[in-house]
């Protein structure tokens, strides 16, 4: 064990769009578990959009303050433990932040099982995953026949999403950005059809993607592309709430879609927003229904992982600007 | 009686605010019932935001045409019918449209009970009533203990809600415009707070007069109060979204809320659009139960009689601006 510990501190709080300017790679010494806490190694980084939202304030958890270390969930092996739930060589998900090392209390770190590959456990089987499925099934609840949209398609949850409403027999459209990337969603995971929402005018190109129009859309972006299917929902629609990466990095428009509450009352749709933590009871039904489509072959995991704690940085500025296709995560070691 | 028939027609769609030219008194021949149909008196006509939502485009019924009859529902009495279905005398709710009498499909036309006042029929036992019962217990769900924010609460929806919320063991927060309408909801309606919208910075106020936040708000108006309102909201809070008055009399704001859908990730809040006509199977339960609270002196029904057809547009107009209080109608014959 090295007796100095890597961590990666952010300086200043993004006022703008987040750039590497707002970190630096710093060293401390190994940090010591105090009673009831475990010292864990980290293993591989979990990126997020919600990691840049957390910059911003409190959200459903308190703001990451400049000058500690960032934030971040992660996959990691406990090395040494004072607490008899868990023991050298265990794996967990825990908030260790962006480091080498973490001591955490140990109730603070979700023991995981083995399995191979390992990264799964962030993605198909992690927080990707069960958002997914519980904000699919659960908030947006198609039926057979019904079109579901999705937004980020291309990305961890999205790429999940599209590909369970076409399990769960929908017609599903996938809104992504760039050409390379709809291909990918239509070509390999099975989209009936996506639309490259930084090409022509998303209204009518949505229309033509979705010509019986949305019944569920899954938002993952807000803003535009929110508006834009808004005016596509058909009657009695649902919105699921998950996420609005295009109001994340940057200053945030100064206001929301229009449509709202016009569209909500004529249309009687619903619009709800869910967080995957209080779905926590559901997670080992999904996590087993997940695993038996992963292995049937009719759902596909995409993961991208990025080599280096240091690299976490540009990883995250990447994902933002959309670089990455299903999950990305950095191997630290 | 007469041989012709008074009708005010609408000349013209209103690109900007309502006004008394866009109408015009017209008479027209005695209308002659065709085979299914019944011939039915005017006697009361509702007066409602929608009418004027109804001028701009299709809603949830196509729009109104410039130069056809004022369309609106009324109370009406059937004087010929040629359906064995409504007989002279009976008692009906229609869209007569504003006019002295309407010959109109007899399945159009739903048979009313007789009860004194008849006024009641538009108000309580009405839309209106239906509207506040459902949208606030079924969209909004409301539990004990709850605080539940109203607008448009000296109206005649609003003004229900807000009663049947203190009714459900809730606290109640109306916002209405000006000091006598909020004075009203406190002193009169037992509202625990009253917000006037037109006075001082809404969103600070609010937070005032809900100082544990709002759970349940039930939005008559959109815009500004919407937003002002979903700052306040409490963890997986409900907005039943009923209506948007402050859009439908000029030109809309050009955009939605903001908070949407950011506010409604991070605090789990459910949006809802609904129409009273989704809900016609609960209608005999729902009177059943309004009016047991009206005889036993829990609701107070308040309405605003104007008379005469000829000021049908100028109570239109009126009741856009906010003059009544309670549910409006004109006396027509």
């Amino acid at each position: 064990m090295p007796d100095r510990n890597r961590q990666i501190l952010l300086v200043e709080t993004p006022k703008g769009k987040l750039g590497p300017e707002h970190f630096r790679l710093a060293e401390a010494p190994m940090p010591t578990p105090k009673p009831g806490e475990v010292l864990a190694r980290v293993r591989y980084i979990s990126l997020d959009a919600a990691n840049r939202a957390w910059m911003q304030g409190a959200t459903y958890r308190s703001a990451v303050e400049a000058g500690s270390v960032m934030a971040g969930g992660a996959l990691a092996e406990i090395v040494a433990s004072d607490s008899p739930a868990l023991v050298p060589g265990d794996l967990v998900f825990a908030d260790t932040g962006w480091q080498d090392y973490a001591a955490l209390p140990a109730k603070r770190a979700v023991k995981l099982p083995q399995l191979e590959p390992l990264t799964h456990l962030l993605s198909v089987y992690g927080v990707a995953g069960l958002t997914a499925y519980v904000g699919l099934l659960r908030v947006g609840r198609p039926q057979p026949g019904e079109t579901v949209a999705v937004s980020a398609a291309a990305g961890s949850v999205g790429s999940l999403v599209g590909q369970i409403a076409k399990i769960k027999g929908c017609r599903v459209v996938g809104i992504a950005g760039g050409a390379e990337k709809c291909a990918w969603l239509t070509g390999t995971l099975g989209f009936d059809a996506a639309v490259d929402y930084k090409t022509g005018t998303l209204a009518k190109r949505l229309k033509e993607a979705a010509p019986d129009g949305i019944d569920v859309y899954f938002d993952n972006v807000g803003g535009d592309v929110l508006e834009a299917c808004l005016f596509q929902m058909n009657l009695r629609g649902r919105i699921a709430c998950c996420g609005a990466v295009s109001q994340y990095d940057g200053a945030p428009q100064p206001h929301g879609p229009r449509g709202v509450p016009g569209l909500l009352v004529v249309k009687r749709l619903t619009m709800q927003g869910f967080i995957v933590m209080d779905y926590e009871s559901e997670r080992a039904a999904a996590t087993a229904e997940l695993k038996s489509w992963v292995d049937a072959g009719k759902l596909k995991v995409q993961e991208d992982i990025i080599d280096g704690l240091e690299n976490t940085p540009a990883a995250l500025i990447g994902l933002l600007a959309g670089e990455n296709r299903g999950k990305r995560m950095v191997r630290v070691g």
